[in-house]
C-alpha cells in the first residue's frame, strides 16, 4: 500500500476534486468516506419513509414531514446525479459522459429521480410513484463490494440456474396436472383447473408449504407425497449451484493470487514493491488476509524445496539466495 | 473456430440439406437457428394450450381455436418426426434409422405424437390424452445444452441419491410409526394408521410443513420436534450431493481442458489451429470463457517458469527439451 | 478382475458353501444374487405388512394372512440368523462367532427376531411388538453399499454436526424465550411457558413452518421475522456440512486412486495385472468409471511430459519407453 | 505426544495447580476432565431450571427447590469466576488479569453472575432476570472445540453473509411492496401496509410458509408464486456460502498439514519428534486422523518418487539433494 497522507491531496481541477470526493478512488480518505456514509443513510431513510407512508395512521400524522423529506432527498439525488455525470471523464480510461450514462449504476441513479421529476409535469398515479421511489434501494448496490462475488456467481452460473428453472417449470406443470387429475372433483375451488392447481404445486415444490390448499383424496395425498419428496430436490438445486459456483470463484481467485506470488518469488524473495502490489491485488480479488497468507506459505515452501536442488552440470545450488 | 460463411453451404444431397436445417450441426448458421426458435415457440404454445384448456370458461369460449391449433401442431410434429427419421443417417458415425428410433430424444418425439394419432382410431379418454399432450414439454430438452451438466450430475450421483432416498424412507416409516403411537387416540382421523400418519411425516421431514395435520399431544409434539430437526438433515442431503456432484463435474471438465492446454503448449506456444481446437473443446465441455482463460494462464505460468530456468552458474538450461 | 466361472465353484466344506451363498464374497455369482434379492423382498414385504396391519379395515379382513406371513417370515429370519452365526468364521480374518455376534449387522439381525421370539413366552404389548418388527427395515442396510459413503460423511463430520446441533439448541432456547416474553399474554395457550413456545420455535428455525401457532402481537411478529431469517441459516448448516464432507470424501478417494495410477505408471506403462488391481480398488472406493478415466488421463499426461525430459548428464531421454 | 503420567503433576504454586484444574492445559488428565463435566452438567441444569420455571404448575410446586438450586449455582459460578480471574496470569504468554477480564469468555462468565448479583441490591424485574440467567447457556461455548471451525467460517465469510442479507432485504421490500399493491384491498388486515405485508414476505422468502396469511387474489397469487420460487434461491444462499466456506477452511488446514509433512520429510524420513509435532498440529487444526493419513501418503508418494529417480543411462540421481 502506498503511504497515505491524512490531508486531502491537492487536485489540479475542481472536477478532479469532486471526482475524488464522490467516487472515492482513494479508499482510505476520511472525508469521502463520511460523505458516502451520509448518502447511504439518506437512501436508507428514503426507503424507510416509503415503507412507513403506507401505514395509514403514520401517514395521516406525519404527512407533511414526508413531503418535505422527499423534496430534500430528490434535490440531493438530482445534484448527485448531475455531479457524477460531470465528473465521469475523470475515471480511469477517461470514459465519455455518454458511456457513463449507459452504465448500470447510472441507470439506477436515473431511475431514482426520473419518476419523481416526471410527476412535477405529468400527474401519474401516486401509488406507482411510491413503488418507483422504492427503486432508490438499488442505489445501495454501489456501496457493497461484497455483492460483487455473489453477482459474479449468478452471472457465471446463469446457464445452470436457467436449466434448474427449466426443470422446476417441468416439475411444476407435471405436479399441477397430476393434482388436478386427482383432486378436481373433491376440491373444485382449489384444483378446478391446472392454473389453479399450480398455486399448490409452487408452494409444495419450493418446500414453502403454506397449507392453505392441500390434497384431501387418497390419490391426491399419495401423489402429493411424491411431489413433496421431489420438492427437496428442487430446493436443493440452487443451493448446489451456488455452493459450486462460489467454490469455482474462490478457486479461480486463489489461482490468480498464487501466480502473483510465484512471479514475485522467482528471484528468491518478495521485495517491498512486490508485496504492495500483491496486497492491492488481494484486496481487489476479495481474498481474506488469512487465505492469502496460506497461499504465500505454500508457494514459499515449494520455492524453498527447489532451492535445495543443485544444478546437475556444475553442482551449484539452483536458485541463488539473493547475493545481489 | 473455422470461418463461417454467412450463406448456407451447398449440400451434396437433399437429405444432407434437411439434416443441416433440422439438427443444426453448424451452430452459427442463422436459418436453422430461426427454425429451432419457431419449434421451441410451438412446443411452448402447445403446453400453454393444454394448461388453459382445463380452465372451463376459457375452454367454452375458445374451444374451436384449441382444436385447430392442436391439428396444426400435430401435423408439424409428425412431419418433424418423419424428417428427423429420414435424415438420421447423416449424423456423425452414420447411425442406422433403427438406432435413432431407439434414442431417448426420438422416443420423446414419438410420445408427443403417438397418443393423438391413436385417438384418431381408438376412442381413448380425453383427459388422459391431454396429459399425454403435456409430454410434448419434454421435447424442449433437445434445445437446452445447459441441462446436460445437471443431468450428468444426477446420473453420476444416482447411487448417492438412492442412498439418500433409502434413508428418507427409513426415517419416514420411523416418523410415522412414532406419530401413530403418540397421536392415534387423540386424532384418529389424521393419525389412525401408519399410512395415514405418513402424510404428516412426509410434510415434516421435507420441511414443507403444510400444517393441515400437526401433533397435539405432548408426546406427539416432543417426538414431532425431534423429527422436525432431523428433517433439516434430510432436506440437506440432496443439496450436499448436488453441490459435491457439480464440483466433481466442474473439476473433471477443468482437468480435461488443462490437459489440452498443456499438450498444445509443449512446443512453447499455442498455434492458431490449436487455439481453435481448444475453443471447440471448451464449448463442448460448457466451461465459461473466463474459467478457460484462468486455466490457460496457470498452464502458461507453469510452462514458462520451467522454460526460463537456466542454471545461474553455468548458464545451461535446467530442463532440456528433447533436441528433435 | 479375475475371470469368473459361471458355475458355482466347488467348496471344500458345507460351511464354506453356505458362506458363499449367504455372504456373497463373489459379487458376480448369479445364485447368491437371487437369494439376496429374495431376502430383500421378504424384508420389504414384512415392513409393508406391519404398516398395513395398522389400518383397521385391512387388518379385520386379512388378519389370518398377516399371522401366517409373520410366522413364515420369523422362521426364515431365525434360520438366516443361525446360518450366518454358523458360517461367520469363514469370513476373511476368520473372526470368532462371538466377534460376529457383537457386530452391528448381527445385532440388527437379532433385533429382528428377538421380540417376536420373546412374545412366544412372555405376553408383551402387541403394539410394542409391531414397532420392534418395524426394525427389520434396518436389515436392508446390509445390502446398500451406496450408504457407506454417506455414513462415512456422517461419521467424519460428527463433530461439525454436533456443533451445529449445539447452535440450534442455543437458538431454540433463545427463540422460545423471546416468543414467550412477547406472546405469553396474547396467546397463553400456545406461548404460556418456554417449553410450550418451543413448538413454534422448532417449526420456525427448521423452516418447516406448520402455521398452527404463529405470533400475533407486533413485538412477536418482529421478533418472529428475525428468528425466521436466522432459520434459513440454521437449515443451511447441515447442507453445508454434508456438501463439504462429501467433497472431502471424494477428494480423498480420488487421491488414493491417483497414487495407484502413479505407482503403476512408474515403469512407463500399465500392465494388465496392474489394470485389474486398479479396477478392483476403483470399485472398492466407489469411484465412477468416468472419474477414474479422468484421473488416469491426468497421470498419463504428467508422466508423458516427463518422458520428454532428457538426462542432463548423458543427454538420453529420462523414462525409457518400454524396450524390455 | 509426550508420555502422560497418570498422577497429577506437582505444581510449584497453588495458583498453578488451580490453573491446571480449571483451564485443562493437559487435555488427558482425568481429574480436571471430571470437573469440567460437572460444570457442564451444572450449566445445563441451570438452563433447564429457567425453562421449567416458566411452566406455572411446575413453578408452584417446586418453587423453593428452584430458589435453593439458583443460590447454589450462583455461588459456584461466582467462585469459578473469581478463581479464573486469579489464575489468569498462568496462561501462556502470562496475560494480565485485565486482559482476561476483557476476553469474550470472561465477559460471558460475568454476564452469567452479574444480573443475579445486582438483584440482591436493586429490585429489577424478575422476568428480565430469568432471561439473563438464560445467558448462562453461552458458558458452554468454552467446552465445544468443534464450534471453532463453524465460527471461523462465519467470521471469514461475514462479507458474503452480509451481501446475502442485503439481497434478502432488497427482495423483502420488493416482495412486500408487490403483495401490498396486489392484496391491500382484498385483505386490508394482512396486507394493509408494506410493514404488515412483510410478515407474509418473510415467511415466504425463507420458505417457512406459515400459511396464516396467503394471497387470495389472482394477481397476488401469481406474484406470490414468483416470490416463492425466488425464495428457494434466498434460502440457498447461506447453504452455498457455508458449504464453500467450510471447503475453504478444510482446504487451508489440509495445506498447512501438508507443508508440515513435506518439511519433516525433506531428510527422507519422519523421525519420532517430527511425528509428535505433526500429531499436535493435526489435533489443533481439527483434521481427522484418516484425512491426515491420506495427506501423509500423498506426500510420501511424491517424495519417494522423486528420490528414486536416477537416470537409466548413466545411473546418476535425477535430482541431487544438497550434499551438506
Amino acid at each position: 500500500m502506498t503511504n497515505y497522507a491524512p490531508q486531502a491531496p491537492t487536485h489540479k481541477t475542481k472536477r478532479a476534486k469532486i471526482y475524488w470526493w464522490l467516487e472515492r478512488p482513494d479508499r482510505e480518505a476520511a472525508g469521502p468516506k463520511r460523505l458516502e456514509q451520509a448518502l447511504i443513510l439518506l437512501i436508507t431513510l428514503n426507503v424507510t419513509a416509503v415503507v412507513l407512508e403506507t401505514v395509514d395512521t403514520i401517514y395521516a400524522q406525519w404527512h407533511s414531514v414526508f413531503s418535505i423529506f422527499e423534496a430534500i432527498s430528490l434535490c440531493v439525488f438530482i445534484l448527485e446525479y448531475l455531479l457524477r455525470l460531470w465528473v465521469a471523464p475523470e475515471a480511469e480510461g477517461a470514459p465519455s459522459r455518454w458511456q457513463w450514462f449507459r452504465s448500470p449504476l447510472a441507470i439506477i441513479d436515473l431511475m431514482a429521480i426520473l419518476p419523481a421529476l416526471l410527476y412535477l409535469f405529468v400527474p401519474i398515479d401516486l401509488r406507482m410513484l411510491r413503488t418507483f421511489r422504492m427503486l432508490r434501494l438499488l442505489k445501495l448496490t454501489r456501496y457493497s463490494p461484497a455483492l460483487g462475488m455473489l453477482m459474479a456467481v449468478f452471472e457465471e452460473e446463469a446457464g445452470a440456474f436457467f436449466a434448474g428453472l427449466f426443470i422446476l417449470m417441468l416439475m411444476l406443470i407435471f405436479a399441477s396436472s397430476g393434482a388436478w387429475l386427482a383432486e378436481r372433483e373433491a376440491q373444485p375451488d382449489a384444483f378446478g383447473s391446472i392454473p389453479q392447481a399450480m398455486w399448490w404445486a409452487v408452494a409444495t415444490l419450493t418446500t414453502v408449504g403454506y397449507g392453505d390448499v392441500t390434497p384431501i383424496t387418497v390419490a391426491g395425498k399419495v401423489f402429493g407425497a411424491v411431489i413433496t419428496v421431489i420438492g427437496i430436490g428442487m430446493a436443493a438445486l440452487p443451493a448446489g449451484i451456488i455452493a459450486s459456483g462460489l467454490n469455482e470463484q474462490i478457486h479461480r481467485r486463489r489461482a490468480s493470487l498464487e501466480r502473483q506470488f510465484r512471479n514475485a518469488l522467482n528471484d528468491g524473495r518478495i521485495c517491498e514493491k512486490e508485496a504492495t502490489d500483491i496486497e492491492a491485488i488481494r484486496k481487489q480479488l476479495g481474498i481474506s488476509r488469512r487465505t492469502a497468507e496460506n497461499i504465500r506459505d505454500t508457494v514459499y515452501a515449494e520455492t524453498f524445496a527447489k532451492m535445495e536442488e543443485t544444478c546437475p552440470h556444475c553442482g551449484e545450488p539452483w536458485v541463488q539466495t539473493r547475493a545481489d
